[in-house]
Parts: C-alpha cells; structure tokens; sequence
C-alpha cells in the first residue's frame, strides 16, 4: 500500500468521526469512499458504526464494475451498500470521493420537493463553496425517491447525473433518506459535504421564515 | 469479572459520556445497562451525574427479580430506579442492553401522542436502522404516561410489551419524561438509540413544517 | 489553600469550560462560584473569557457583605459584578455555590413571562431533578427586570426571594439577560444548572408548538 | 518573528478550530486577521480548510494598501479574497483584528433586513459584550448587498463605516453571506464574534416568535 493510500484511509477515519459529532452518520447511518492504489475505490464496511471505523477496515473495489480487489482481515466486514451507487458517482463525473450523508438536514430539505424532482438554491455566498458555481446562480439539486434496498437507486440516479439540468450538481438527495455528495479528492467532497449541509439547513431554515411571511 | 464484563462496563462509561455532549442525560438524568457475567445486568448508580461514572461504580443485578447481586465498594452509592423497568425488557424481550434517555427531542415526540397512545412512524430510511424493520414499514412506538416514581410505570410498560401493536418496537417513550430504548447487546442498543433519536427529532421536525403546509 | 478549596477551583474552572461549550457562559458573559476555605466564596473575574479562567485566578469574598478576602495575583483582573447577586443568594436561601448563566434558551424562556412574573413549569420528569420538587408539581420560576447594571439587580432579587410563590425555586430569570441557578455545592449547582436549561428550553419549544395547535 | 506575533497566530489557529466546531468556518469558508509585528496584518489563505490551517500558512499583509508583506512558505497559498475588507476595517475603525463569519445565524438575521439597511437590536444583557454599548442602547447593525467577489464589497463597507447611524457597530452583515466582526485585538474580536453570534440568533429566534404572537 502506498503512503499515498495510507494516509487517505487515516483521513476518512477522521473525518467520519467528525460526520458522527454533526449527526450526519449517526445509527450506522452513512458512509464515505476515497480513492485506493491503482485506480481502486476504498469503501467503508456496512452495518458498522462509522465513528470507530478503522484504517485497515476499508474494502477497496473496482469503480468499473464495483468487484472487490482486497477485503479487510476481519471476516465478519462486508461492503456498504452504497457500492454501486459510488461507483456510479466515480464513473458518471470522475468523482474520486463520496460521501453518503444521513442528516435529518438532507431529509427536510428533500421535503421541499415533494411535488417535483429537485430543490432550487439560491441568493447564498455558500453556493461559492460548489466547484464552478456562483452566488447569483441558481443551483438545481435533483432529489430521488427512495427504495428499499440502497442499490435499486441506481437507475434514478443514472438518470439524474444526465439530466442537464443539475449538470452543475455535486450532489443528489434521496428523498426520506440523506444525500450523496462528491468531489475531485476526498478534501474537495469534504469540502462540498460541508457546503451542502449548510445549504440543506439555509434552505429549510429560509422557507420555515417566508411560510411566516406570506400567510 | 471476565474480560468481557471489564470491556462492557467502559463501553458503557464511555457511551454514557457521549450521551451527555448530546444532551440525552442531563441533570444525572438517563442511564444505561449492559450485561455482566453469568448473565447478570449492569446497572448505573442513581443520582449521579452519568457523564461521571466510573467501572467500578456499576452495581450488579438478577434480571430475574431486581435483587442486587454485587454492589460498587462506595456505600453512598444506590442503584438507579430503572432497576424494574430494565429488568422487565431484559425478560420480556431479551434485551441485553437497556438505554433510559432524558432527551428532549423523546418529549416532544411524546407530545404528538397527546389523544393517543403511540407515535406512527413512517417514510424514513433510518428506519433500517431498528432491526427486522424496513423503510416501507409504519412504525409504531408506545407512549405511556409519567407516574410520580419510576417504578410505577412497571404496569404500563409490561402492557405495552405484549402488545402485539408493538412487536417491533425496540423503544418505548414515557411521555414528559424520555425514552428506554433497548437491544441484543450494548452496539445494538447504541445504534437503537441513535436511530430512535433522530426518528424523534424528524417526527417533531416534520409535525412543525406539516402545519405550516396545511393551516 | 485546603485541598478541598483546591479541588473546587479545579472543578469550577472545568466546568466553565463545559458551560461554555453549551452557549452559556459565551461573550465573557456569565459566572461561577463555589465554596472557599472559612465560610468564603470563590469568585470569578469579570470581563474575562470564561473558559480559559485558570484556578488561580478566583477572587474570595465574604458572603456576608461581598468584601474581598483574597485577590488572584494578576492585579488587572477585578471580581464579578455578580458578587452582589451571588453573595444574596448565599444568605437568603444558603446556597454554597451559584452559576450565571447568559444562555439565549434562558432569555427565551424569560420572553414567556411578558406580561407577568414568572413562567410556570409542570409536566416535566425533569422537575425531579431540582431539590423537593415533584414531577406533578407546577413549579413557579421567577422573572425580575434587567437593570442597566448587574448590582441594581438586588433589590428584585431580594423580594423574589422572599416570595412564598417562589419558595421551591433555585434559580431566577433575569428578562433580556439570563437566569442566576444555586445550590448547596457545586455538584448540586450543576445538577440545577442542567436541569433548569433543559426545562428552559422544553418550555419554549413547547409554547411555540402549543400555539400551532391553538390558532 | 517576535514573541508576540508567533503567539497571535497560536491563538488565530486556536480560535479558527473552535470557529468551525461551531459551523461558522464551514466549507472553507470564512476568516480570521491578527497583529503582525511592525504594523502588519496576519491573513488566512484562501480556499483551504479553515480549521487546519497551521500557523506558519498566514500572509502579512500591510493594511494600508493589502500588499503582500511576507508569504508562507508553501507557494500554492494564496491571501483570502477577504484582503481588502479587512484592510479597509483596520483604517477606517482601527481594528487590529478582524473575522469572516460564514455562520448560518448570520445570514438569517440579514434576512430581517430585507427591505432596508439595517437590523436594530434592543433589550438584550448581551449589548454588554460590545464596547461602548448598554443594555438600554438600540443598536443597529448595517447589512450590505452580497457582490459576486468579495473585493467588490469595498464601496458599500466603506460607505456604512462612514454613516454616523452605524458608529458604534464593530460589525457589517453582509447579506446572503456572512459577517466581519472585529475589535482592538483578536481577544476583543473573539468576545465580539461570540457577542454578535449571539444577538444574531436572538433576533432571529424572537422574530419568529413575535409572528406567532401577532398573527
């Protein structure tokens, strides 16, 4: 293993401490990915509790087709569910790191769209925080509905990532569920991951506020 | 004591500090139990402040009837008031583990079952969360009514558990009061009480915006 | 210095911190005190940062008047302008350590009591936790008026203390500003402080939820 | 480097981890300056995670016209697009230490200022915390139009810190965005921020319980 990897491991050990202290991989909630040696995706295990997860748990797998290359030594350890839907975020926009967030900020904000099939950001400096987007955009989020197994998200999400209209997105929410946000390196989906839940909670902290407005 | 009753009893210190920063036993308010040898149940002292505990202030009970098996070497020390309602989920559901949290968010989960006596409980992944439960489920939790001292809720809980409205429920909310949350082993009970403190506070957060939508 | 007045710095200093960390004490805003040697009170300095007040830096007075016994080396730092307020309480209702709290949850609550003079508490478990107080009781917590100084504050302080309505109570708000809690150490003060903060902020998510209710 | 200034960005690395614990320095968001030595002003770089920055990364900057004086070591840094902001709040009011809040409070109390320039604050013990304000004062805090860079954010700052009615505001919201808070040095800054932090969440949570009382 290269240092390289090494050190990304110890880097999502740390930040999914940080996710558990915020209550966005809560309950074995959640997840996160990163890349491993050799083109691999390093994938967190399931079921497990995400704030003691270890360097040497992480299961790295093949983005193509999601087939696992090493497995961690404990036998118990079996791959997140998450695995094709990251692997569909690497293959679809280059993604190299994931994150599955299950935020109660993520599910109200998916609330908003429960009409249509995103939710529009605007009129907030934060949206600076989104590679190539501008604080006079208006940022389209696609949200999906929820099924009742992780990987039958696939095809919704397959679609959502060819829809121009969130060609801009780093993110998609799953409605009732949390949200799946990316970035070039784990440090650019940290940084995104940060964003977005600021923006989960200013979305609906604003429409709670113009509810009152407009009555 | 055994290796493995060592370990549990600094889980349980360890866990019972971290449901302190968030605010779920406060005051020396909540407490916890986990299993010790030969199929004893550790038990918290009452009246003090649980962020504080140490291993070796745990008293040992007999499921069976409550009676004290072991005692920390401090005299001053008594066994919490949970001692009854543990024991009866410990019988009644072979729980291993028990969990008696003082979060707000349990109460005014509880205040939506004002005219009745459970909170329904649906559309929300997290739901997975509670084991043998899917996110299509409806989820029903009991809510019984405080009584002056904790032990008198012995009858309404012992009801509630045969219940058959409530065979899926790993939780159960006093209503003014909290929640005893409970499962198979001290990672079980942690994960359920994380889930069913993010389903309390989704439930309070979807009632408020509920309102709003429909005046 | 007895090793009982040592250890008692230590644990307001580590306190503070906690207190701190909570929104309570931000600002330079807020206070402690505790028992010193020979009937003394400990004091902290006014217009530092709370959490970084080091054991040696508590001034000691004389509860009967408020006069300085003792003063910490650092001759910049001046005693709290809550030593008139803290040394009341210590005679009135003999109190042995007293925490100022500026937390916003305690104006809110404050906010309640607009057009009288106190808020009234009941249908909490929580209740227990403050000393002879029931859980079927409805506890009545006194509101006083802020003054432009926090000394000016005695004299309402001094009546409400008085009050026979007030008699159960171990702590005051203060309107716009915060609450002042006690008890007979410092053990008993933080069990209070904790205790009135969460009945603080149940009883205003629970008036803004009863108004929803009640259009 | 002197003594002095090696301590300041000790404390600016300090403050910018405690900063983002509390979600005001998310997503790279956000900033801190400080007093270099010979008059100069320590400044975060840019683009990075806040709450690592170390303290060897800060630029010195000379605040009469934003050149840079010394840069860190690491030629990928660049200064924060905050330059001239802070360079404009160290001439026109003598700070000697200014913040870039990105928190979620700040943007919402703007919000209250939808229809003009301002937000008064009244009635609050925590004006206390702002130099040369009383708890009687209503104070008013400009709020300024977000602009697609921050440099552009020039003329409008420079206009408020000129207009008497904003004379006694150590702080300017900008809306959609944030807020830069300062003082004489970076402890008085810290006391304000956390001060200001405060006022902006009270303003917004009384505002929203004032609609409920006026219906």
């Amino acid at each position: 293993m290269s240092d390289a990897e090494r050190s990304t491991r110890e880097l999502l050990v740390e930040l999914l401490k940080d996710f558990y202290r915020r209550g966005w991989v809560s309950g074995t909630g959640g997840g996160i990915s990163g890349p491993a040696d050799d083109g691999g995706l390093l994938l967190a295990p399931t079921g497990v509790h995400k704030e003691r997860i270890q360097p040497e748990e992480f299961f790295t797998v093949d983005p193509a087709d999601g087939s696992i290359r090493t497995a961690p030594a404990d036998p118990s350890l079996r791959p997140s569910d998450c695995n094709a839907i990251f692997c569909l975020a690497v293959r679809e926009r280059a993604a190299r790191s994931v994150v599955h967030s299950h935020a109660l900020s993520a599910v109200l904000a998916g609330d908003l769209a429960r009409d249509g099939d995103h939710v529009a950001i605007r009129d907030l400096e934060m949206l600076k925080g989104i590679r190539g987007v501008g604080n006079r955009d208006t940022h389209l989020l696609p949200v999906i509905r929820n099924t009742p197994r992780e990987g039958q998200l696939v095809d919704q999400l397959s679609r959502v990532l060819d829809d121009p209209r969130f060609a801009s997105s780093f993110a998609v929410i799953v409605a009732d569920h949390g949200a799946y946000i990316w970035g070039d390196d784990v440090w650019e989906a940290k940084r995104h991951t940060e964003v977005y839940h600021f923006l989960f909670e200013a979305v609906v902290a604003r429409r709670d506020r113009q509810k009152e407005d407009t009555p």
